[in-house]
């Protein structure tokens, strides 16, 4: 299987930032593009675990915007031709505990999407 | 792109047990099988951020075993012919915060491998 195949990386690479703009945005219609529209999609967040785009949508509309936040370390694969991880490291504004993000992304029909995400606070247990 | 294959989606499912059985057990080689060994694997937990086998192999060892726990509702969706995603909830011995983990699991010539982990204890904030 090929790993990291260029142009797919530049392509979910580049997915994954218009994400992080969109979220700094709360651009909810460019947060909701970059999320597979379907009930399997499923999105574990600090404080809300949900199944299903359907609870990922009322969840944004009534959040009003993510805290803001800054990158830290990126790590993005590619394996094969449709499917990429990206786990990255967060800084909230203020500090506090290290926020952490994974997605899985699959790269359908109409361009890559997250299909499985989770963001959390590192804790001080194992 | 086929979602669901049922061939496919009993394998990772069964990978998916296996994994959950090898870390009640804390057997090191049984996790260790079943995860990708390649740089780019990486783990966040609850309370460690790990880049890469090497570190996640460190962490196992001198960890002691995962606290037991219970597993809740267990999401898996294949996508395509070798890409899933395991999301999942658990409630550890003795209660404590809602505990979730995200896998991404890849197939490989050798069978199906976690490239991509994230385990967190839910959080009062969003």
């Amino acid at each position: 299987m090929k790993i990291d195949d260029p142009m797919l990386l530049a392509e979910v690479t580049a997915a994954f930032y218009d994400y992080e703009r969109a979220l700094m945005a709360d651009d909810l219609a460019a947060l909701d593009r970059l999320f597979h529209d379907a009930s399997t999609t499923n999105r574990y967040g600090i404080g809300e675990t949900l199944y299903g785009i359907e609870e990922i949508r009322a969840f944004r509309a009534r959040r009003g915007g993510s805290p803001p936040r800054l990158l830290g370390r990126v790590a993005i694969t590619v394996y094969g031709d449709r499917f990429a991880t990206a786990d990255a490291e967060f800084e909230r504004e203020g500090g506090g505990a290290p926020g952490r993000q994974t997605q899985s992304w699959v790269k359908f029909a109409d361009g890559w999407k997250v299909v499985s995400a989770h963001v959390s606070l590192q804790g001080s247990i194992s």
